[in-house]
């Protein structure tokens, strides 16, 4: 098992009191896409099972193992972190981290801790009392203007930065850039076939050689680029070369 | 209004070919949550109000004003810098990078540009075709054993990473990239003349000039820019016209 795997099977999402059973379901797909499986629900609908399927589209697995338990407290009995979430700022909700911060902070800990994430319900959030359980708590930003976000919404950007602190960087693309010796000869190639069809100033080239380079230095240019872009400046010569009939 | 508003006010979300109402609305809903307000449908539902309105939870404001395109090119030819959305890390999807990444690198150019980000339908994501229109693509990391997320969940990530870099106070760019409709007239341009001078496979041309999109695409090229290529298209079609004797 991967190290990023091992860390992530160490946090528990909390669903405390959710009203809406596609929401469950929803969350539990989250749940699947950012590699966390333990779901633990608290005073859930009893009336939960098709609805919440059908929105898991796969992750049926982490719903039929969801725990269920009648209160909160027992339901986090088991974990060494305690995290809230909350969008109210209220005097009760002090030490309130942004997701990034909170998951660049606990993360560190899952190597030996069990982390609970608490999500309360559609309309109200969690209560003071659920609050006063919490170790550590989580505002996700949003919009002044409409803060509230759907229940899986919220599970989902809180997971994704979990995933995200769990994990190396971010996947960036490996492409090898071309050697300066081969931009150049290409900058070499493409002053003298524009020079020949006489697109550049004979007497003066620099100024538009400039701007040529500029805009092929944005696209930082692989020697794959290279290849193509120095293919079209032999096709250019030679449709140049038949037409002058050398 | 702020800076971050202004900047995100430039954004418009675009889904393609999107095939459940009800993710159009919980789309509305993310946009409400991240400041955004542009919705643009391409090929929409037709039976969309109902269940689109009622998971658009209190959003249907940004539903009333989505403007409605039978075509994608249509839909983004007033946009500056064209992002697609996609999970598949085929050969022809180069040039990928994270939402933070890629949202840091875009905020900057909002000030005095429009961008459109595109997200495909829900069982195939984007097409090769939608793809080629892009300049730059975005993959939402996730985990390898369930890598596919719910539509609306997908929008969530991408806006939150827009919305927090816009309120980063980035610095400005005071590039001005040239509009969708004209880099499109360009490329159509650039595959004629290299048609002509026999660079492009007749019957084939299209891998070749997907190479050549992501090339230039990744110049995010200026109006400034494009003036120039074309003038070295029309060069070379000048030398080429004369030397076949025309």
């Amino acid at each position: 098992m991967s190290l990023r795997q091992s860390l992530l099977d160490n946090i528990s999402i909390v669903l405390v009191d959710t009203k809406t059973p596609a929401n469950i379901g929803a969350v539990a797909r989250c749940m699947m896409n950012t590699g966390l499986s333990r779901l633990i629900l608290v005073e859930p609908p009893t009336d939960r099972n098709h609805e919440a399927l059908r929105l898991a589209a796969g992750a049926g697995a982490i719903l039929a193992a969801a725990e269920t338990y009648d209160s909160l407290e027992k339901a986090v009995a088991d974990h060494h972190l305690v995290i809230g979430t909350s969008r109210h700022k209220g005097k009760q909700r002090k030490n309130m981290r942004s997701p990034r911060v909170q998951a660049e902070l606990v993360v560190p800990l899952l190597s030996h801790n069990k982390a609970a994430v608490l999500f309360g319900n559609e309309v109200n959030g969690l209560t003071n009392q659920d609050l006063a359980l919490c170790h550590a708590l989580i505002a996700i930003p949003s919009a002044d203007a409409f803060p509230s976000l759907n229940l899986s919404h919220a599970v989902m950007i809180v997971a994704y930065e979990l995933f995200l602190a769990a994990g190396a960087a971010p996947s960036v693309s490996q492409t090898a850039l071309a050697a300066g010796a081969d931009t150049e000869q290409f900058y070499r190639h493409l002053q003298q076939t524009l020079q020949a069809i006489g697109f550049l100033d004979k007497e003066h080239p620099e100024r538009m050689m400039l701007s040529l380079r500029q805009l092929f230095g944005k696209a930082r240019l692989s020697s794959r680029d290279i290849g193509i872009l120095q293919g079209i400046l032999s096709a250019v010569d030679r449709a140049r070369g038949s037409g002058n009939g050398r």
